[in-house]
């Protein structure tokens, strides 16, 4: 027994295919209960959804084709983890001990800690360490369904050091068969030696790495940090035009802390999504409504931090803002890599229905990465991204919590063994 | 492909032996990080723990047996869950979607919501279904590395449904090779038939039920809910004389709503435990510690009930109350598998330090279920029930949420794979 993880291989293994007919199920297919088909039939021809709808109206024509039970599972398209920061090298498990022993914010930066302790080992590690770091963070999310996520730079803040994020992001999608939006987050905070110069480093963002990295194909959005201990929104908006010549989407980290109103701003940019909210105010809520942004709630970071200042979800709710859920994965304030807990947390924390973390996993979540056309959704023509879960009701996706009732998840028409046989309970 | 649970086989498959000298480990030998052997190596020979300590101070008897590569992991006793309702029939998801989608009580009463449903759930089953149900619950569990853990009756409310309860509670221990500790929870709730006569249920609770199941060597411990919505005072205290007479240990669910004082009355009679204990007062912290009870807390239903009031945590360490964490698990105010979350929980809303958790799943957890003898603790001649975990640091059991490091699980001398080479790290 080898455990060692820099031994362990880092690809899946040779998955079967998806092909065939899949009967003995009930669908979700865009994750509105409201829609169900039970009773149900998918077919799957060379990894593309083919026909879906009811079993007894399956077309002749799938006759022949091989078929798989599915055992009265509940299938939903493959999940979407819309905003992440899965590269990064080292993690803060000793940072969290020490605040919890009493350890006060200097003590901790005297020690090493806070995002400057992940930036200087992001910049320390090699692409093959970040990517065993990386790809052993991205295990849990696919065997809970992930078939398409997020993941950010942000961690480097030199151009070098957000290439090496940015290509690990690629090598991941290309080594586990998952569909990977790089998104760069070059503003995400001032790198050490720019100290005191932040106007500076958001030209370097702007002039010479941005145009570096969209050149080399490594970034399909940008994201900047909108904080009063971030960047201001002069400064955002100097990254979002800067996007907008390379004619990229942008999104981004509002209102966690404070109503700067970089909401709006990133509405006047049509952004894909405004991220966190928790202190968006009726102007902000609207403006996101008229431009079609998605607002990404982010129930782990609130938890995490203990925040108390929920996101206006009524104000979104009457505005019809899409609402997406993601885990922010990220070491100082999210360091969660469970979707499924997230939609717990959305409905427990924030009280959002369980058809609305449904659509926020699927539909909107593909939609604030700009992909409705391809994820959320079972559709004849689209690629075989699909879960099944071992369940009465689809509300269980939300109820349970630290479960993972997957019995299987087809990731670009090929089939993943799920956790729910897996652990224990073997066929 | 047959994902059908209900056609699943139900038990582990053959599991390999653990036998042999396990090296390139650090150990936890009881769970306090300030007690850690670093470069440690750990022998088990016929299923038990033969020896522990620097690999350099390797006896040389132990020469020539097999060798397992632990690839630099963490080792910690296995876990122990200390209080769980993890036997009954259905689930809530569908009460849990109609309370967010604005139900109130009486609507989901009407519907046919509350624990009246479980219970009714539970009378229906036959004992197959409630292991199918249960084991599919336990599979997270013994997946993150749980090697003991206690469940009670209390959805059956009369002798015949207890029983299967227990009786099943039983199976599963058997069925995975996991420590099953039984704990009868007749007196939980008043059920249906006897609404108005709570006094005459107690009665059947001491008089009937607990000497039949007592009898069949069924009950390991006795319980109560001891609240102003369960029973009372004196109620609690007759089922703990009921107790005394078949010579029983006790605990008590106390203090969760209200401060009744049953921690105080628990402590008079020994109790094993307290648990919940938010709202419990100085008076009845110093009773636990004189009497020696563990304080049982249990983050998920503060959680999923979005309770504010913390239980008295700075008074249970300045009294030395032994502090243990449980999920909890039951379908109406706890519906959690993971008992690694419950750490987090602990420390991020009831902040709880690293090694009060790490104690809290395992030493103090055994010393709550009266089997400190037996589990929580890495030593010579006990059974080889310990976790190898895929950290660098101890701290990360508590500080990642939703992930689940455990590289393999030794039950009883047996290994089987963890989550975290299985979920896509593959070796
Ligand atoms: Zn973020
Ligand atoms: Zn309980």
């Amino acid at each position: 027994m080898n455990l060692n993880p820099a031994q362990a291989a880092v690809t899946h293994p040779p998955a079967a295919s998806a092909d065939g007919v899949w009967h003995r199920c009930h669908l979700l297919p865009d994750g509105d209960p409201a829609r169900a088909i039970r009773d149900a039939a998918l077919v799957v021809q060379q990894g593309r959804i083919a026909w879906l709808g009811p079993l007894a109206e399956l077309p002749r024509d799938y006759a022949a084709l091989p078929r798989f039970d599915a055992g009265n599972a509940w299938i939903t398209p493959g999940l979407v983890d819309c905003h992440t920061h899965l590269v990064y090298g080292g993690q803060r498990a000793d940072e969290f001990a020490m605040r919890l022993a009493g350890a006060g914010y200097e003590e901790i930066a005297r020690a090493g800690g806070g995002i400057v302790s992940t930036v200087r080992a992001t910049r320390a590690a090699d692409e093959d360490t970040l990517f065993a770091l990386a790809a052993a963070r991205l295990a849990p999310l696919l065997a809970e369904g992930v078939t398409a996520l997020e993941i950010k730079s942000g961690y480097g803040l030199d151009l070098a050091s957000e290439r090496k994020q940015l290509r690990v992001a690629r090598r991941l999608g290309e080594a586990f068969g998952v569909t990977v939006h790089t998104t760069f987050l070059g503003a995400h905070a001032l790198p050490p030696e720019y100290a005191g110069r932040a106007d500076d480093y958001i030209a370097l963002v702007c002039d010479t790495m941005m145009p570096a990295l969209a050149e080399e194909g490594l970034v399909d959005a940008v994201d900047a940090f909108c904080e009063s201990v971030g960047f201001s929104l002069a400064q955002t908006e100097r990254v979002f035009q800067a996007a907008q010549r390379h004619g990229l989407r942008v999104k981004l980290h509002a209102e966690q802390l404070s109503n700067l109103g970089g909401s709006a701003l990133a509405a006047r940019y049509r952004a894909l999504s405004a991220d966190h909210l928790e202190h968006l105010d009726e102007a902000g809520v609207m403006a996101m409504a008229e431009s079609g942004t998605v607002a990404v709630l982010l129930p782990g970071a609130y938890y995490f931090l203990r925040d108390t200042h929920l996101p206006p979800i009524e104000l979104l709710r009457r505005h019809g803002v899409p609402m997406a859920i993601s885990t922010d994965h990220n070491p100082g304030t999210s360091p969660v890599t469970s979707l499924l807990l997230m939609m717990n947390m959305a409905c427990t924390l924030f009280r959002l229905t369980v058809p609305e973390v449904l659509a926020g996993v699927t539909a909107h979540a593909a939609r604030a990465l700009g992909a409705a056309d391809r994820h959320g959704l079972l559709a004849p023509g689209r690629a075989a991204d699909f879960v099944l879960w071992q369940v009465d009701s689809p509300a269980e996706l939300a109820y349970w919590f630290g479960r993972n009732p997957a019995a299987a998840v087809v990731r670009q028409g090929k089939v993943y063994p799920g956790a729910a046989p897996a652990q224990g309970v073997q066929p």
